[in-house]
């Protein structure tokens, strides 16, 4: 065991005093493992929408001051009580969700939306003892999602732990923590396109492009893109996205902006360019009416689509059941379908042996403590993912 | 060939002249069947609430006069040109839907919606020359979705003829042409239970009958039926039904119909019975209200709803995001996904072996001389099945 087990840790927080305000570098304490829990040295994280989503906090409970940062890779620098998968060394990345590996959903080869560990985006502190493991002079700053990866040291429940390859790189793998991955498994664990096939992806942020990536892997032969955004198709084009379709450049008969026109006329778009309909389609959005028009877009007979996008609490999927009883599929999924200790490993693998490529989603890099800097290419739509150099 | 082939037939038919009045047993005309028909000699039909739905001809396109009848047992008469599937003396049963061999949907192993062949229900004439091979003194009789069973001789399009194992009871294999099937494919094929799985049925007539023996032939450990109409529970047992559902029972609170409060209990009544949700649920009562309730009451994770049931022109289907998002699948299916041709033969060996258990789903049998009351016994609920015999 490293000198510092069972010791408090000092080290350098990126904390989130109050909503929307940039991030304080401070100087926390952060408390060792309880029974299953592990403590973690972060060395790379990187920033994800549900971050900046909960760090604006709007229209939710907000919870600060709190430490956010959920996509990292890291090494073990000690471990709880009880624990005997990980040991001091091991490289992992920590995950927003778990696996308890016992529950029934954990025992279920179809689920990975564990019923102790699945994300809780409300709890800020260790399933264990109701309490956090940071503070600043004795007061406690809250966790985020289990994970709170902005912070050179971080606890987390063994269940939210994947333990990878040492031989990876962590500056690389560490965004498969959580929206690539999600990308990637809606469109190869989900959708399952086979060779030849078309995808349709809606939505070109990481979560879609990651999505594209995993259409480019199954060996789609059409995949075609649809944001609302066109400055989204250049770089879409590397993560093999084939056709370009922009919804606002089909609404030209109505001025208004009636989405379920727009709907409609995008629909039917797809389904010319594609004779009948995609027989895939990934929605990457959140967004209600591209959730619908995903799913109407696939061909009759054999179309399956897949919601990823997280949508608003009045949201109301909608459509004519025909749609369904013409033998097509709709499916949503968590996390693309990876049990995260299970199964990430083999993603890391999937990028060792060059199926999966990352760095293309890697757009910028900064030292922790430029971290702020990284919200703002977030916010303005520059980055896909900006990479936090802790040891800088 | 029989020494009726090339010559047209006279025989006996059960016409419809006009929407909602009894069938008259007429003598007709039956023309010799052209290129890719075959004419059948019928020797059991019975009846399916398909048949009393374009009867009644409520709010569709009235096509009359008609020959109904579209489940049904038969030995091929003659062939026409280029038939070379099929011969005289080949036992088949004819369906409603057709499978070509060569249109995308029948090159998918997924989809059994033939783009040639695919339920027709407003065409009254053959693909080949768009005329119809029955007449009266010249006046041509429509035919019914390719089948009109209700006929002594018929003629069908080959690629709507399953050639069956000689050996097996026409008598009994006959209602394999459309609802038992449909039920029954429906949780084989595409709901696709695990031994020991629980399956809730919503709607307990022949379709969710034959749902329901799916699930106790997939080996199910809990099948719950849910019917509006409680005299189907005492049926329903014999088909392995173990527990049952009446959304009537559990609107206690609410004294107004109201189609969304007797929904959102039904759903909650299911999920504390089963601890979260079913594992599967078939929805075959046409019913929106049903069909929404049937993808709630799936467990997350890993729950699948299929829908079998017809809906109204202006139904919605409506739900939150959310439901998806949690992993559950929503599918709807057509004949139980089965392609007529190819898979039809394998259902009847179901029978064969002792598997299916075709005898509790006929519960009547009348002469052809007495079709009506086969359609009176339909209308007032008496009757799963009733055999209607040709010779008779
Ligand atoms: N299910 C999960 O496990 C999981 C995990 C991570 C992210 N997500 C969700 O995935 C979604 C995408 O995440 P992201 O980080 O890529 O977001 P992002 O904002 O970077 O990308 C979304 C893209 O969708 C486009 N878009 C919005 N509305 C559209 C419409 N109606 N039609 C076409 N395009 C439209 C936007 O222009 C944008 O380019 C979000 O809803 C996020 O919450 C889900
Ligand atoms: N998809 C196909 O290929 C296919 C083929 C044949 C039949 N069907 C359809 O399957 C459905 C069932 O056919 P059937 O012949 O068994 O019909 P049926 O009328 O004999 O049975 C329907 C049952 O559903 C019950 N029901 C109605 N509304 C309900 C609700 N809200 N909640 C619970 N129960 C409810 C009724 O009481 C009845 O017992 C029909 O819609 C029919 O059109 C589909
Ligand atoms: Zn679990
Ligand atoms: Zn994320
Ligand atoms: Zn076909
Ligand atoms: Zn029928």
């Amino acid at each position: 065991m490293a000198s510092t087990a069972g010791q408090i840790i000092r080290c350098k927080a990126a904390v989130a005093w109050e909503a929307g305000k940039p991030l304080v570098i401070e100087e926390v304490e952060v408390a060792p493992p309880q029974a299953m829990e592990v403590r973690l040295k972060i060395l790379f994280t990187s920033l994800c929408h549900t971050d900046v989503y909960f760090w604006e906090a709007k229209g939710q409970t907000p919870v600060f001051p709190r430490i956010f940062g959920h996509e990292a890779g890291g090494i073990v620098e000690s471990v709880g009580e009880g624990v005997t998968d990980l040991k001091p060394g091991d490289h992992v990345l920590p995950v927003f969700t778990g696996e308890c590996k016992e529950c029934p959903h954990c025992k279920s080869e179809e689920s990975n939306m564990c019923d102790l560990l699945r994300i809780n985006t409300d709890r800020g502190v260790m399933l264990n003892d109701g309490k956090s493991r940071f503070s600043i002079k004795g007061q406690p700053i809250y966790h985020f999602v289990g994970t709170s990866t902005f912070s050179e040291y971080t606890v987390v429940h063994i269940g939210c732990v994947a333990k990878i390859n040492p031989a990876a790189p962590l500056d690389k793998v560490c965004v498969l923590s959580c929206g690539i991955s999600t990308g990637l498994g809606a469109t190869l664990n989900v959708a399952k396109p086979k060779k030849g096939s078309s995808v349709a992806i809606f939505g070109l942020g990481a979560v879609g492009l990651a999505a594209a990536e995993g259409a480019r892997i199954a060996g789609a032969s059409r995949i075609i893109g649809v944001d609302l955004n066109a400055n989204r198709f250049n770089e879409a084009k590397k993560f093999g996205v084939t056709e370009f379709v922009n919804p606002k450049d089909h609404d030209k008969p109505v001025q208004e902006v009636c989405k379920r026109i727009n709907h409609v006329l995008e629909e039917r778009v797809i389904a010319e360019m594609t004779d009948g309909g995609v027989d895939r389609s990934v929605e990457c959005t959140g967004s209600i009416s591209a959730m619908i028009s995903a799913f109407e877009c696939v061909h009759d007979g054999w179309g399956v689509a897949v919601l990823v996008g997280v949508p608003s609490k009045d949201d109301a999927f909608k459509t004519h059941p025909m749609n369904l009883l013409n033998e097509r599929t709709l499916k949503g999924t968590f996390f693309g379908n990876y049990k995260p200790r299970s199964d990430l490993p083999s993603v890391v693998e999937k990028y060792m042996n060059k199926e999966l490529e990352i760095e293309k989603f890697i757009t910028h890099e900064v030292p922790f403590s430029e971290i702020n800097k990284a919200f703002d290419y977030m916010l303005s739509g520059a980055s896909i993912r900006c990479i936090i150099r802790m040891d800088a």
